[in-house]
């Protein structure tokens, strides 16, 4: 049996996953491979560090050229993270002639285009399925299972730190800040959360989805993006109400202008499979005009999961590496030289129905200015339902949904709104997806 | 660019879905593939039928043995159903060289093992996406995404038909029979229905999903089925009180001591995701050892949907045709030569907890005998649910969920209890899965 070597940068949470799966699984893997998959070399930061996995037999170094310039490594598995050194280690290794495999989503989704046609010009795969909600092969499911298909649309829960937030604030009496709180003690969220729950993660992989749906350049600075940290678990309660759930969505559309990019809170009505998913978990669906709707569901992080496709695409590299590259399928689903530089259409020009949440002092008088505001700026009202401040009888809390408007339009009531004296603080907007 | 020509065997519902693919999504299949793909014949029954799809420019024919001798085509794709002249045509296809795209499910269940076998000694593909689950990328999936797992087990809702009459009966006074009248009426249930509310459908795509889970051969034969015919409206009503859906469920898994492969009514709690994929629509749970739980929903038939999965196999067989078949994903994910012959476990031997419901006569002392009756068979009952009979105030109809036994122990204690003279009728028993 022929053994492939292969060469591992970073030995943390997936490092460790990914050599557990070579260590454990190597039998199963070999009756559908036919080969044997050996790692050789691993740089970790310091070698006196707690070793996430069994690495013996392995030569470990804190010398990150050593792996991206050993000799026997064919394939070189990027799991360190980072823009800058990942960067410079991953060109290296390509120019080297070495495959990559990469879990790395903020470098793909910042500097894919180059490193794609990098690989392209040096004849190498460059393969990344871990980078997009961990253990679902929803890379593979676009680029190929679905490439029959124009896709329409596609909205993902990508980000499992703040569906896991949201779904805990679900519970009585918890608030953002305490969940959050929890969600840290349990290694769920990072001591710095803003990358999760400011959305910027989320805003990384579907860069990376839009890519392949649609045929577009990576466009990570294109990306509207708005975390979840406002929401309150009120807001979340009203939504129930209303038969939703508001979930934080990546979503992305093919319009008549372009493409929608974007990553934001969002009512879901709870009679959709999307609105059930909870806790740390992700799903992407993916609507193709074949197709029609498909989802795909599973852990979106953790060192199992992710490690499950950083080898799936270990395996992948190996049954294509001595073929042609041109017969391949292309990294982001469709030729390098096809790719549409695709204009992203501002947020502004969005068309959607509001979820709206006021706090408002002076009830009585108040609905009629918020709805002449509303109703001058030719927005109906669909729903309307009002609860008493628990703090001052005349004080309320309102809560609306609209029709479906074009968000400048909204903007502009919204500021109009902000101006009645009435309304006590910021005027909660939440955007309503059907996914239907 | 190049065109690789193909032939399609049927022109049906999926045949016309998959001339509509060619004919309309080619410039976008194009900016993947590189290449053009020309249905240049089609075999189809009676030339004088209704064309569900614009077939200009391609040869039609009543003579199917053109398309498998046709020199220009490359790729058989099968559409016609029928393990008959099918298989005749596909070894055919095989034996000339030409490479096969099917979505015959009962052909690959069936003889799939031999036709696999023929294909690796002539150096060809046989594609089957679309044998299951229509347009969800399921094989994909499970052969190639989660390759780095030994899956553990898996679980589905293989069938729509079934899916939608469960779903419907739903509604307030829709019983079975109503409800399949009405499938039948829209289209969702052929005019005999056996083949998908019995669960011989399901156990054909059973069959398949648990090979390529396990790395075993294809064994239709050893699947116990059971369809859903004896599930009343009652039942799916006490499930609901009790906190689960009805589902018809195809499921795998691994055992110590081999395989279970089964296809019955189910009880899923209602908090699990499955639980909601309502109507037509399909979804594949599987559980990897890595990657935990993952799920795959969408259309599980339909022109658009099943073509998809034909469309994606043919741009499959595109990329691998001229690479060597040792390097390929192989037939069923693993090595031919690996497969197992693996031992399928009875139904007898599986441990379950169970729904068990008796319409009772002289409701006062049969309680007493039943749970003695249970109780000597050491078989505890987690909850009751009793209500009186809507035909005489002394009658009732009694709900129970068991604990966790071996099913051939359950039956003893089922046997005993149709002895008695107060139950009435036979005695519903549901296996409860709670997929977790």
């Amino acid at each position: 049996m022929k053994t492939v070597k292969i060469g591992l940068l970073g030995l943390g949470t997936v490092g460790g996953g990914t050599v557990d799966i070579i260590n454990n699984t190597m039998p199963e893997i070999q009756r559908r491979l036919g080969q044997n998959i050996e790692i050789v070399i691993i740089a970790m930061r310091d070698l006196n560090r707690y070793r996430s996995a069994d690495t013996t037999g392995i030569q470990l170094t804190d010398n990150t050229a050593e792996v991206v310039n050993h000799p026997d490594v064919e394939i070189v598995v990027e799991l360190m993270g980072g823009t800058g050194l990942a960067k410079e280690l991953i060109e290296t290794a390509i120019k080297n002639g070495k495959h990559v495999v990469t879990a790395n989503k903020a470098l793909i989704a910042e500097q894919g285009n180059g490193l794609f046609a990098l690989a392209k010009k040096h004849n190498v795969i460059v393969n990344y399925e871990a980078a997009v909600t961990g253990g679902i092969p929803v890379i593979k499911s676009l680029r190929e299972g679905l490439a029959a298909n124009k896709i329409e649309w596609l909205a993902g829960i990508i980000n499992g730190t703040g569906n896991y937030i949201l779904t805990e604030m679900k519970e009585p009496g918890a608030d953002f800040a305490q969940v959050l709180k929890v969600a840290q003690e349990l290694g769920y969220a990072e001591a710095d959360p803003t990358f999760d729950v400011e959305g910027i993660d989320a805003a990384h992989k579907l860069t990376i989805l839009a890519s392949i749906a649609f045929g577009i350049e990576l466009q990570f600075d294109k990306v509207y993006t708005e975390g979840i940290s406002k929401v309150t678990a009120d807001d979340i309660r009203f939504a129930e109400q209303l038969g939703y759930e508001i979930k934080h969505l990546g979503m992305a559309s093919r319009l008549e202008n372009g493409y929608s990019l974007r990553v934001h809170p969002a009512l879901v009505p709870n009679t959709v499979l999307m609105a059930q998913v909870s806790g740390v978990m992700n799903a992407v669906m993916a609507y193709g005009d074949h197709v029609g709707a498909t989802m795909y569901y599973g852990a979106g992080a953790g060192a199992g999961p992710t490690a499950s496709s950083v080898v799936a695409d270990i395996i992948d590299v190996i049954r294509w590496k001595d073929q042609p590259i041109a017969d391949q399928v292309p990294a982001l689903g469709f030729a390098l030289d096809q790719l549409q530089s695709a204009p992203v259409v501002s947020i502004d020009e969005i068309e959607s129905s509001y979820y709206l949440r006021f706090f408002v002092k002076d009830n009585a008088g108040v609905l009629v200015k918020i709805t002449t505001i509303l109703a001058d700026c030719k927005i109906n009202i669909e729903h309307l339902y009002q609860e008493p401040s628990t703090q001052k009888p005349s004080d309320a809390t309102l809560v609306m949904i609209t029709n479906t408007v074009k968000e400048s339009e909204l903007n502009l009531a919204l500021a109009d709104l902000a101006q009645l004296k009435e309304v006590d603080g910021e005027i909660m907007r939440i955007r309503i997806q059907t996914l239907g």
